[in-house]
Protein backbone atom coordinates (compact mmCIF):
# COMPACT_ATOMS: atom_id res chain seq x y z
CA UNK A 1 0.00 0.00 0.00
CA UNK A 2 1.31 3.36 -0.67
CA UNK A 3 0.76 6.43 1.82
CA UNK A 4 -1.14 8.21 -0.22
CA UNK A 5 -3.78 5.03 -0.21
CA UNK A 6 -3.04 4.13 3.71
CA UNK A 7 -4.37 7.97 4.62
CA UNK A 8 -6.88 7.64 2.14
CA UNK A 9 -8.41 4.76 4.12
CA UNK A 10 -7.73 6.33 7.42
CA UNK A 11 -8.69 10.08 7.10
CA UNK A 12 -12.63 9.14 6.99
CA UNK A 13 -12.19 7.12 10.65
CA UNK A 14 -10.71 10.20 12.44
CA UNK A 15 -13.18 12.24 14.31
CA UNK A 16 -11.62 15.53 14.85
CA UNK A 17 -13.02 17.51 18.01
CA UNK A 18 -14.31 21.31 17.38
CA UNK A 19 -10.59 22.31 18.60
CA UNK A 20 -9.29 20.84 15.83
CA UNK A 21 -9.03 23.34 13.01
CA UNK A 22 -6.97 21.89 10.36
CA UNK A 23 -6.78 17.70 10.62
CA UNK A 24 -4.88 15.72 8.75
CA UNK A 25 -3.83 16.38 5.43
CA UNK A 26 -2.09 19.66 4.98
CA UNK A 27 1.86 20.41 6.10
CA UNK A 28 0.80 20.45 9.86
CA UNK A 29 -2.52 19.92 12.21
CA UNK A 30 -3.40 23.27 13.62
CA UNK A 31 -5.42 23.18 16.84
CA UNK A 32 -7.11 26.00 19.42
CA UNK A 33 -5.27 25.68 22.79
CA UNK A 34 -7.00 28.24 24.43
CA UNK A 35 -3.90 31.02 23.64
CA UNK A 36 -3.73 33.80 20.94
CA UNK A 37 -2.32 31.88 18.65
CA UNK A 38 -3.00 28.57 16.79
CA UNK A 39 -0.73 25.18 17.33
CA UNK A 40 0.84 23.81 14.39
CA UNK A 41 1.53 19.82 14.61
CA UNK A 42 3.52 17.79 12.14
CA UNK A 43 5.67 14.81 12.17
CA UNK A 44 8.19 13.14 10.19
CA UNK A 45 10.91 9.97 9.97
CA UNK A 46 14.24 9.68 9.19
CA UNK A 47 15.38 6.68 8.63
CA UNK A 48 18.69 4.95 7.70
CA UNK A 49 18.88 3.32 4.34
CA UNK A 50 15.50 5.09 3.30
CA UNK A 51 15.97 8.92 3.91
CA UNK A 52 19.71 8.89 4.32
CA UNK A 53 23.39 6.54 4.39
CA UNK A 54 23.96 5.92 7.85
CA UNK A 55 27.98 4.91 6.73
CA UNK A 56 28.69 8.15 4.82
CA UNK A 57 26.24 10.64 6.29
CA UNK A 58 27.48 12.44 9.87
CA UNK A 59 24.83 11.59 12.41
CA UNK A 60 24.79 15.11 13.48
CA UNK A 61 23.79 16.31 9.67
CA UNK A 62 21.00 13.85 9.69
CA UNK A 63 19.70 14.87 12.98
CA UNK A 64 19.67 18.20 11.75
CA UNK A 65 17.98 16.99 8.30
CA UNK A 66 15.39 15.27 10.76
CA UNK A 67 14.62 19.05 12.74
CA UNK A 68 14.51 20.63 9.60
CA UNK A 69 12.14 18.85 7.63
CA UNK A 70 9.69 19.29 10.34
CA UNK A 71 10.37 22.74 10.56
CA UNK A 72 9.81 22.91 6.63
CA UNK A 73 6.11 22.10 7.33
CA UNK A 74 5.81 24.87 10.16
CA UNK A 75 7.48 27.22 7.69
CA UNK A 76 4.98 25.72 4.56
CA UNK A 77 1.94 27.38 7.30
CA UNK A 78 3.30 30.48 7.83
CA UNK A 79 4.34 29.38 11.57
CA UNK A 80 7.22 30.06 13.47
CA UNK A 81 8.55 26.43 15.06
CA UNK A 82 8.85 26.58 18.78
CA UNK A 83 9.04 22.70 20.33
CA UNK A 84 9.92 19.31 18.92
CA UNK A 85 9.88 15.83 20.42
CA UNK A 86 12.72 13.30 19.04
CA UNK A 87 11.35 9.96 19.13
CA UNK A 88 14.83 7.32 18.38
CA UNK A 89 14.95 3.64 18.15
CA UNK A 90 17.91 1.95 16.97
CA UNK A 91 19.94 -1.05 17.15
CA UNK A 92 23.47 -1.69 16.56
CA UNK A 93 24.20 2.02 17.05
CA UNK A 94 27.11 2.84 19.48
CA UNK A 95 26.64 6.00 22.01
CA UNK A 96 28.62 8.26 20.16
CA UNK A 97 25.70 7.93 16.76
CA UNK A 98 22.40 8.46 18.87
CA UNK A 99 24.23 11.34 21.05
CA UNK A 100 25.22 12.66 17.66
CA UNK A 101 22.18 12.07 16.23
CA UNK A 102 20.26 13.95 18.94
CA UNK A 103 22.61 16.73 19.33
CA UNK A 104 22.12 16.98 15.41
CA UNK A 105 18.38 17.70 16.17
CA UNK A 106 18.73 19.96 19.20
CA UNK A 107 21.32 22.39 17.60
CA UNK A 108 19.39 22.81 14.78
CA UNK A 109 16.26 23.50 16.79
CA UNK A 110 17.97 25.75 18.46
CA UNK A 111 19.10 27.19 15.59
CA UNK A 112 15.39 28.11 14.55
CA UNK A 113 14.68 29.43 18.46
CA UNK A 114 13.12 26.37 19.10
CA UNK A 115 13.65 23.65 21.77
CA UNK A 116 13.73 19.72 21.33
CA UNK A 117 11.38 19.54 25.15
CA UNK A 118 11.42 15.51 24.83
CA UNK A 119 11.23 12.06 23.23
CA UNK A 120 11.62 8.84 23.57
CA UNK A 121 14.88 5.69 23.50
CA UNK A 122 14.00 2.35 22.44
CA UNK A 123 15.37 -0.81 20.43
CA UNK A 124 14.63 -2.04 17.63
CA UNK A 125 14.91 -6.04 16.87
CA UNK A 126 17.01 -5.71 13.96
CA UNK A 127 20.10 -2.93 13.67
CA UNK A 128 19.07 -0.07 12.12
CA UNK A 129 18.04 3.51 13.27
CA UNK A 130 14.79 5.05 12.62
CA UNK A 131 13.79 8.29 13.59
CA UNK A 132 10.52 10.57 14.25
CA UNK A 133 9.75 13.86 15.20
CA UNK A 134 7.30 15.59 15.91
CA UNK A 135 7.35 19.65 15.90
CA UNK A 136 5.14 22.19 17.40
CA UNK A 137 4.84 25.39 16.12
CA UNK A 138 2.81 28.45 16.34
CA UNK A 139 0.31 30.84 13.97
CA UNK A 140 -2.36 33.25 14.26
CA UNK A 141 -5.49 31.90 12.72
CA UNK A 142 -5.44 35.08 10.43
CA UNK A 143 -2.25 34.07 9.09
CA UNK A 144 -2.24 30.82 8.94
CA UNK A 145 -1.66 29.64 4.68
CA UNK A 146 -2.99 26.09 3.78
CA UNK A 147 -2.28 24.04 0.57
CA UNK A 148 -6.03 25.05 0.15
CA UNK A 149 -6.79 28.56 -1.03
CA UNK A 150 -5.63 28.99 -4.47
CA UNK A 151 -7.83 30.55 -6.72
CA UNK A 152 -8.02 31.23 -10.44
CA UNK A 153 -5.77 33.95 -11.98
CA UNK A 154 -3.34 33.20 -9.15
CA UNK A 155 0.54 33.11 -9.88
CA UNK A 156 1.96 29.97 -8.82
CA UNK A 157 5.85 30.74 -7.44
CA UNK A 158 8.36 28.43 -5.80
CA UNK A 159 11.34 29.45 -3.25
CA UNK A 160 15.30 28.85 -4.22
CA UNK A 161 15.92 26.04 -7.03
CA UNK A 162 14.86 22.80 -7.56
CA UNK A 163 16.86 19.61 -8.34
CA UNK A 164 19.74 17.55 -8.13
CA UNK A 165 19.07 17.78 -3.85
CA UNK A 166 20.68 14.69 -3.09
CA UNK A 167 23.98 14.58 -5.07
CA UNK A 168 24.84 18.29 -4.34
CA UNK A 169 24.42 17.98 -0.10
CA UNK A 170 21.39 20.05 -0.29
CA UNK A 171 19.05 17.03 1.05
CA UNK A 172 21.77 17.50 4.41
CA UNK A 173 22.05 20.88 4.93
CA UNK A 174 18.87 22.63 3.18
CA UNK A 175 17.93 25.28 6.09
CA UNK A 176 13.81 25.56 6.18
CA UNK A 177 12.52 28.73 4.43
CA UNK A 178 10.96 30.19 7.72
CA UNK A 179 11.76 33.64 7.18
CA UNK A 180 10.10 33.52 3.40
CA UNK A 181 6.75 31.78 5.04
CA UNK A 182 6.66 34.19 8.16
CA UNK A 183 6.99 37.22 5.71
CA UNK A 184 4.40 35.55 3.24
CA UNK A 185 1.60 34.95 6.20
CA UNK A 186 2.06 38.32 8.12
CA UNK A 187 1.79 40.27 5.01
CA UNK A 188 -1.32 38.34 3.63
CA UNK A 189 0.32 37.64 0.41
CA UNK A 190 -0.05 34.08 -0.29
CA UNK A 191 -3.45 32.46 -1.03
CA UNK A 192 -2.32 28.57 -0.56
CA UNK A 193 0.95 27.58 0.36
CA UNK A 194 3.13 23.81 1.18
CA UNK A 195 6.27 22.75 1.10
CA UNK A 196 8.41 20.78 -2.03
CA UNK A 197 9.34 17.42 -0.56
CA UNK A 198 8.52 14.61 -2.58
CA UNK A 199 9.00 16.06 -5.85
CA UNK A 200 7.53 19.23 -7.40
CA UNK A 201 5.30 17.92 -9.86
CA UNK A 202 3.77 15.60 -7.21
CA UNK A 203 3.26 18.15 -4.66
CA UNK A 204 2.28 21.06 -7.27
CA UNK A 205 -0.70 17.80 -7.81
CA UNK A 206 -1.76 17.82 -4.29
CA UNK A 207 -1.95 21.45 -3.76
CA UNK A 208 -4.10 21.30 -6.73
CA UNK A 209 -6.63 18.86 -5.44
CA UNK A 210 -6.71 20.75 -1.79
CA UNK A 211 -7.32 23.39 -3.85
CA UNK A 212 -10.09 22.22 -6.49
CA UNK A 213 -7.95 24.36 -9.11
CA UNK A 214 -5.70 23.19 -12.52
CA UNK A 215 -2.40 24.14 -12.26
CA UNK A 216 -1.02 25.55 -15.33
CA UNK A 217 3.56 24.89 -15.07
CA UNK A 218 5.71 25.96 -17.35
CA UNK A 219 8.69 23.48 -16.64
CA UNK A 220 11.31 25.89 -18.66
CA UNK A 221 10.76 28.51 -15.87
CA UNK A 222 11.33 26.26 -13.38
CA UNK A 223 14.67 27.78 -11.63
CA UNK A 224 17.30 25.19 -11.35
CA UNK A 225 20.09 24.25 -8.48
CA UNK A 226 23.78 23.52 -10.11
CA UNK A 227 24.01 20.22 -12.19
CA UNK A 228 19.94 19.82 -12.28
CA UNK A 229 18.40 18.67 -15.27
CA UNK A 230 14.98 18.04 -17.02
CA UNK A 231 12.56 16.19 -16.00
CA UNK A 232 14.28 14.43 -13.31
CA UNK A 233 14.48 18.04 -11.39
CA UNK A 234 10.66 18.01 -11.28
CA UNK A 235 10.80 14.41 -9.51
CA UNK A 236 13.11 13.92 -7.56
CA UNK A 237 12.49 15.60 -3.95
CA UNK A 238 14.05 16.78 -1.21
CA UNK A 239 13.98 20.55 -2.01
CA UNK A 240 12.35 22.11 0.91
CA UNK A 241 11.62 24.72 -0.56
CA UNK A 242 7.86 26.35 -0.51
CA UNK A 243 6.02 26.21 -3.28
CA UNK A 244 3.11 28.83 -3.07
CA UNK A 245 0.29 31.10 -5.16
CA UNK A 246 -0.07 34.92 -5.31
CA UNK A 247 -3.15 36.99 -6.29
CA UNK A 248 -1.07 38.93 -9.24
CA UNK A 249 -2.41 42.32 -7.81
CA UNK A 250 0.22 41.47 -4.93
CA UNK A 251 3.16 40.58 -6.69
CA UNK A 252 4.74 43.70 -6.13
CA UNK A 253 4.76 43.20 -2.38
CA UNK A 254 7.03 40.50 -3.17
CA UNK A 255 9.65 41.41 -5.52
CA UNK A 256 13.12 41.72 -3.52
CA UNK A 257 11.93 40.34 -0.55
CA UNK A 258 12.49 36.79 -1.14
CA UNK A 259 14.21 34.76 -3.66
CA UNK A 260 11.22 33.14 -5.82
CA UNK A 261 10.19 32.56 -9.21
CA UNK A 262 7.22 32.37 -11.07
CA UNK A 263 6.69 29.22 -12.78
CA UNK A 264 3.41 28.94 -13.70
CA UNK A 265 -0.43 30.12 -13.19
CA UNK A 266 -3.40 28.87 -11.42
CA UNK A 267 -6.77 28.04 -13.18
CA UNK A 268 -10.42 27.12 -12.60
CA UNK A 269 -10.71 23.15 -14.09
CA UNK A 270 -10.43 19.94 -12.65
CA UNK A 271 -7.55 19.32 -10.14
CA UNK A 272 -4.32 18.41 -12.09
CA UNK A 273 -1.01 19.67 -13.27
CA UNK A 274 -0.19 20.71 -17.05
CA UNK A 275 2.24 22.72 -19.02
CA UNK A 276 1.25 25.89 -20.61
CA UNK A 277 0.12 23.68 -23.71
CA UNK A 278 -2.68 22.08 -21.65
CA UNK A 279 -0.17 18.84 -21.26
CA UNK A 280 -0.54 16.62 -18.18
CA UNK A 281 2.05 16.77 -16.89
CA UNK A 282 1.36 13.72 -14.42
CA UNK A 283 2.21 11.15 -16.22
CA UNK A 284 5.24 8.79 -15.68
CA UNK A 285 6.97 9.26 -12.51
CA UNK A 286 5.90 12.44 -10.73
CA UNK A 287 7.75 12.34 -7.35
CA UNK A 288 9.39 10.44 -4.39
CA UNK A 289 7.46 6.85 -3.46
CA UNK A 290 8.09 6.19 -0.61
CA UNK A 291 8.78 2.35 -0.47
CA UNK A 292 7.08 -0.33 0.80
CA UNK A 293 5.27 -0.82 4.06
CA UNK B 1 24.14 2.26 26.17
CA UNK B 2 21.23 2.44 28.01
CA UNK B 3 18.20 5.08 28.08
CA UNK B 4 19.64 6.25 31.54
CA UNK B 5 22.97 7.14 30.32
CA UNK B 6 21.70 8.48 27.09
CA UNK B 7 19.28 10.85 28.30
CA UNK B 8 22.09 12.00 31.35
CA UNK B 9 24.65 13.13 28.36
CA UNK B 10 21.96 14.46 26.42
CA UNK B 11 19.99 16.65 28.52
CA UNK B 12 22.72 18.57 29.05
CA UNK B 13 22.52 19.76 25.55
CA UNK B 14 18.83 21.12 25.45
CA UNK B 15 18.41 25.18 26.65
CA UNK B 16 15.22 25.59 27.45
CA UNK B 17 13.11 28.31 26.43
CA UNK B 18 11.72 30.66 29.53
CA UNK B 19 8.23 28.88 27.77
CA UNK B 20 9.23 25.75 28.70
CA UNK B 21 7.97 25.86 31.84
CA UNK B 22 9.26 21.24 32.33
CA UNK B 23 11.88 20.05 29.98
CA UNK B 24 12.79 16.33 29.43
CA UNK B 25 12.77 14.13 32.25
CA UNK B 26 9.54 13.94 33.76
CA UNK B 27 6.35 12.02 32.66
CA UNK B 28 5.61 14.73 30.36
CA UNK B 29 7.29 18.23 29.10
CA UNK B 30 4.86 21.27 29.93
CA UNK B 31 5.31 24.51 27.92
CA UNK B 32 3.46 27.75 28.15
CA UNK B 33 1.64 28.66 24.82
CA UNK B 34 0.30 31.71 25.99
CA UNK B 35 -3.44 29.91 26.64
CA UNK B 36 -4.33 29.23 30.66
CA UNK B 37 -3.42 26.28 30.24
CA UNK B 38 -0.44 24.28 30.15
CA UNK B 39 0.07 22.33 27.25
CA UNK B 40 1.47 18.80 27.97
CA UNK B 41 3.64 16.49 25.64
CA UNK B 42 4.98 13.12 25.34
CA UNK B 43 6.27 10.61 22.85
CA UNK B 44 6.79 7.15 23.08
CA UNK B 45 7.24 3.85 20.89
CA UNK B 46 5.73 0.35 20.29
CA UNK B 47 7.81 -1.49 18.60
CA UNK B 48 6.68 -5.34 17.49
CA UNK B 49 9.29 -7.69 18.75
CA UNK B 50 10.29 -5.45 21.35
CA UNK B 51 7.14 -4.15 23.24
CA UNK B 52 4.30 -6.78 21.57
CA UNK B 53 4.45 -9.94 19.60
CA UNK B 54 3.60 -8.65 15.95
CA UNK B 55 2.40 -12.63 15.67
CA UNK B 56 -0.24 -12.92 18.28
CA UNK B 57 -1.25 -9.39 18.73
CA UNK B 58 -3.91 -8.26 17.19
CA UNK B 59 -2.72 -4.75 15.44
CA UNK B 60 -6.00 -2.68 16.82
CA UNK B 61 -4.88 -3.91 20.21
CA UNK B 62 -1.25 -2.54 19.40
CA UNK B 63 -2.17 0.71 18.07
CA UNK B 64 -4.66 0.59 21.42
CA UNK B 65 -1.62 0.21 23.52
CA UNK B 66 0.34 3.01 21.90
CA UNK B 67 -2.18 5.27 22.55
CA UNK B 68 -2.80 4.17 26.06
CA UNK B 69 0.55 3.75 27.39
CA UNK B 70 1.10 7.76 26.25
CA UNK B 71 -2.48 8.27 27.87
CA UNK B 72 -0.73 7.09 31.08
CA UNK B 73 2.20 10.07 30.98
CA UNK B 74 -0.68 12.73 30.91
CA UNK B 75 -2.54 11.02 33.57
CA UNK B 76 0.95 11.09 35.27
CA UNK B 77 0.87 14.75 35.49
CA UNK B 78 -2.86 15.12 36.42
CA UNK B 79 -3.34 16.17 32.77
CA UNK B 80 -6.40 16.05 30.22
CA UNK B 81 -5.02 14.09 27.13
CA UNK B 82 -5.96 16.00 23.68
CA UNK B 83 -4.50 15.59 20.52
CA UNK B 84 -2.30 12.99 18.87
CA UNK B 85 0.04 11.96 16.03
CA UNK B 86 1.12 8.82 14.94
CA UNK B 87 4.31 7.99 13.06
CA UNK B 88 4.75 4.43 11.79
CA UNK B 89 7.53 3.04 10.04
CA UNK B 90 7.03 -0.76 8.49
CA UNK B 91 8.15 -2.65 6.00
CA UNK B 92 6.23 -6.26 5.28
CA UNK B 93 3.27 -5.66 6.74
CA UNK B 94 0.09 -5.42 4.90
CA UNK B 95 -2.50 -2.79 4.10
CA UNK B 96 -4.85 -4.35 7.12
CA UNK B 97 -2.11 -4.48 9.42
CA UNK B 98 -1.42 -0.61 9.53
CA UNK B 99 -4.95 0.29 8.70
CA UNK B 100 -6.01 -1.87 12.50
CA UNK B 101 -3.00 -0.49 14.23
CA UNK B 102 -3.76 3.14 13.14
CA UNK B 103 -7.70 2.84 13.79
CA UNK B 104 -6.66 0.60 17.36
CA UNK B 105 -4.95 4.33 18.10
CA UNK B 106 -7.90 6.59 16.92
CA UNK B 107 -10.14 4.95 18.96
CA UNK B 108 -8.37 4.65 21.99
CA UNK B 109 -7.45 8.23 21.51
CA UNK B 110 -11.14 8.97 21.03
CA UNK B 111 -12.42 6.71 23.69
CA UNK B 112 -10.43 9.40 26.14
CA UNK B 113 -12.00 12.77 24.18
CA UNK B 114 -8.74 13.02 22.27
CA UNK B 115 -7.65 13.20 18.49
CA UNK B 116 -5.25 11.80 16.26
CA UNK B 117 -4.91 14.59 14.54
CA UNK B 118 -1.49 13.44 12.01
CA UNK B 119 1.53 11.91 11.74
CA UNK B 120 3.56 9.89 9.76
CA UNK B 121 3.98 6.84 7.24
CA UNK B 122 7.35 5.48 6.32
CA UNK B 123 9.07 2.25 5.12
CA UNK B 124 11.66 0.71 6.99
CA UNK B 125 14.27 -0.91 5.25
CA UNK B 126 14.09 -4.55 6.40
CA UNK B 127 10.70 -6.11 7.94
CA UNK B 128 9.17 -5.66 10.73
CA UNK B 129 7.22 -2.36 12.70
CA UNK B 130 7.77 0.36 14.52
CA UNK B 131 5.36 2.91 15.82
CA UNK B 132 5.84 6.54 17.77
CA UNK B 133 3.22 8.38 19.17
CA UNK B 134 3.28 11.98 20.25
CA UNK B 135 0.80 12.66 22.57
CA UNK B 136 -0.66 16.57 23.41
CA UNK B 137 -2.66 17.03 26.41
CA UNK B 138 -4.02 20.24 28.66
CA UNK B 139 -3.48 20.54 32.12
CA UNK B 140 -3.58 23.95 34.37
CA UNK B 141 -0.52 25.37 35.95
CA UNK B 142 -1.55 25.32 39.52
CA UNK B 143 -2.87 21.67 39.20
CA UNK B 144 -0.21 19.92 37.35
CA UNK B 145 1.49 17.14 39.03
CA UNK B 146 5.26 16.49 39.02
CA UNK B 147 7.76 13.64 39.81
CA UNK B 148 9.46 15.90 42.05
CA UNK B 149 7.63 17.16 45.43
CA UNK B 150 7.44 14.28 47.73
CA UNK B 151 8.52 15.56 50.87
CA UNK B 152 9.05 13.81 54.42
CA UNK B 153 6.14 12.35 55.71
CA UNK B 154 3.74 11.97 52.54
CA UNK B 155 2.17 8.45 52.03
CA UNK B 156 3.32 7.05 48.76
CA UNK B 157 0.75 5.66 46.81
CA UNK B 158 -0.39 3.14 44.16
CA UNK B 159 -3.41 3.00 42.10
CA UNK B 160 -4.86 -0.66 41.42
CA UNK B 161 -2.47 -3.55 41.71
CA UNK B 162 1.01 -4.67 39.88
CA UNK B 163 2.58 -7.47 38.81
CA UNK B 164 1.99 -10.26 36.00
CA UNK B 165 0.97 -7.69 33.37
CA UNK B 166 2.29 -9.77 30.53
CA UNK B 167 0.61 -13.14 30.98
CA UNK B 168 -2.64 -11.67 32.28
CA UNK B 169 -2.89 -9.18 29.37
CA UNK B 170 -3.30 -6.06 31.52
CA UNK B 171 -0.21 -4.56 29.19
CA UNK B 172 -2.39 -4.91 26.21
CA UNK B 173 -5.79 -4.24 27.76
CA UNK B 174 -5.14 -1.50 30.41
CA UNK B 175 -6.65 1.55 30.08
CA UNK B 176 -5.11 4.87 31.99
CA UNK B 177 -5.55 6.50 35.22
CA UNK B 178 -7.01 9.40 33.53
CA UNK B 179 -9.86 9.84 36.09
CA UNK B 180 -7.51 9.51 38.90
CA UNK B 181 -4.85 11.81 37.87
CA UNK B 182 -7.47 14.44 37.35
CA UNK B 183 -8.74 13.87 40.52
CA UNK B 184 -5.56 14.29 42.58
CA UNK B 185 -4.75 17.18 40.31
CA UNK B 186 -7.95 19.28 40.69
CA UNK B 187 -8.12 18.80 44.59
CA UNK B 188 -4.46 19.11 44.72
CA UNK B 189 -3.89 15.70 46.88
CA UNK B 190 -0.87 14.20 45.33
CA UNK B 191 2.29 16.34 46.04
CA UNK B 192 4.36 14.03 43.38
CA UNK B 193 3.15 11.83 40.62
CA UNK B 194 4.14 9.59 37.98
CA UNK B 195 3.12 6.46 35.97
CA UNK B 196 4.54 2.94 36.27
CA UNK B 197 5.64 1.52 33.27
CA UNK B 198 9.09 -0.06 33.45
CA UNK B 199 8.73 -1.67 37.27
CA UNK B 200 7.54 -0.35 40.73
CA UNK B 201 11.06 -0.14 42.06
CA UNK B 202 12.72 1.51 39.09
CA UNK B 203 10.11 3.73 38.95
CA UNK B 204 9.88 4.62 42.77
CA UNK B 205 13.89 4.95 42.76
CA UNK B 206 13.09 7.93 39.67
CA UNK B 207 10.59 9.65 41.91
CA UNK B 208 12.77 9.45 44.74
CA UNK B 209 15.75 10.88 43.04
CA UNK B 210 13.85 14.03 41.35
CA UNK B 211 12.17 14.27 44.91
CA UNK B 212 15.79 14.21 46.60
CA UNK B 213 14.09 12.03 49.18
CA UNK B 214 13.97 8.01 50.48
CA UNK B 215 11.38 5.91 49.50
CA UNK B 216 10.39 3.51 52.30
CA UNK B 217 8.69 1.19 50.42
CA UNK B 218 6.96 -1.75 52.04
CA UNK B 219 6.71 -4.89 49.52
CA UNK B 220 4.38 -6.80 51.34
CA UNK B 221 1.61 -3.77 51.11
CA UNK B 222 2.02 -3.61 47.74
CA UNK B 223 -1.14 -5.01 45.94
CA UNK B 224 -0.69 -7.62 43.97
CA UNK B 225 -2.75 -8.74 40.15
CA UNK B 226 -4.31 -12.15 40.04
CA UNK B 227 -1.36 -14.88 40.06
CA UNK B 228 1.06 -11.88 40.19
CA UNK B 229 4.29 -13.10 42.81
CA UNK B 230 7.27 -11.10 44.53
CA UNK B 231 9.60 -9.76 43.89
CA UNK B 232 8.95 -9.84 40.36
CA UNK B 233 5.72 -8.19 40.65
CA UNK B 234 8.13 -5.28 41.47
CA UNK B 235 10.07 -5.50 38.65
CA UNK B 236 7.93 -6.70 35.77
CA UNK B 237 6.78 -3.38 34.68
CA UNK B 238 3.81 -2.59 32.15
CA UNK B 239 1.49 -1.80 34.77
CA UNK B 240 0.62 1.76 33.85
CA UNK B 241 -0.36 2.67 37.28
CA UNK B 242 -0.49 5.73 38.94
CA UNK B 243 2.93 6.14 42.08
CA UNK B 244 2.16 9.41 43.78
CA UNK B 245 2.75 10.87 47.32
CA UNK B 246 -0.03 12.56 49.48
CA UNK B 247 0.64 14.34 52.55
CA UNK B 248 -0.79 12.44 55.51
CA UNK B 249 -3.17 15.02 56.75
CA UNK B 250 -5.16 15.07 53.00
CA UNK B 251 -5.79 10.67 52.71
CA UNK B 252 -9.08 11.26 54.02
CA UNK B 253 -10.06 13.31 51.31
CA UNK B 254 -8.89 10.38 48.80
CA UNK B 255 -10.90 7.28 50.79
CA UNK B 256 -13.34 6.12 48.52
CA UNK B 257 -12.45 8.26 45.45
CA UNK B 258 -10.80 5.80 43.93
CA UNK B 259 -8.91 2.44 43.91
CA UNK B 260 -5.46 2.94 45.55
CA UNK B 261 -3.45 1.30 48.24
CA UNK B 262 -0.84 3.00 50.64
CA UNK B 263 2.46 1.13 49.93
CA UNK B 264 5.05 3.29 51.73
CA UNK B 265 6.16 6.73 53.01
CA UNK B 266 8.90 9.00 52.43
CA UNK B 267 11.97 10.11 54.65
CA UNK B 268 13.96 12.99 54.48
CA UNK B 269 17.67 11.25 53.21
CA UNK B 270 19.76 10.04 49.97
CA UNK B 271 17.55 9.40 47.35
CA UNK B 272 16.69 5.14 46.90
CA UNK B 273 14.07 3.03 48.01
CA UNK B 274 14.14 0.83 50.84
CA UNK B 275 11.95 -1.61 52.51
CA UNK B 276 10.61 -0.96 56.33
CA UNK B 277 13.89 -2.40 57.82
CA UNK B 278 16.09 0.14 56.07
CA UNK B 279 17.32 -2.45 53.50
CA UNK B 280 18.31 -1.42 49.92
CA UNK B 281 15.67 -2.46 47.25
CA UNK B 282 17.68 -1.54 44.39
CA UNK B 283 19.14 -4.69 44.13
CA UNK B 284 19.39 -6.92 41.17
CA UNK B 285 17.31 -6.15 38.66
CA UNK B 286 14.93 -3.40 39.59
CA UNK B 287 12.69 -2.89 36.42
CA UNK B 288 12.60 -3.10 32.55
CA UNK B 289 15.70 -2.82 30.43
CA UNK B 290 15.12 -1.71 26.94
CA UNK B 291 17.38 -3.83 25.49
CA UNK B 292 20.68 -3.06 23.30
CA UNK B 293 20.46 0.81 21.25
Amino acid sequence: MDERTLLGQLLPLLHCGTDTVLGPGDDCAAVDTGSPELLLAAADHLIAGIHYLRDTTPPELAGAKLFNRNASDIAAMGGTPRWALLSLAANGCGNEELLAFAKGAALAAEHCGATLIGGDVAALPTPGLSASLTILGTVKKEEMICRKGANDGDLLCVTGCIGNAFHSGHHLTFLPRLKEGRFLAEHHLASAMMDISDGLLLDAARLAEMSCVQILLDPAKVPLRKDAVLPEALSDGEDYELLFTVPPEKLAELAGKMDFTVIGEIRSGTPGVCDPGGNNLLTGKTGYEHGKY
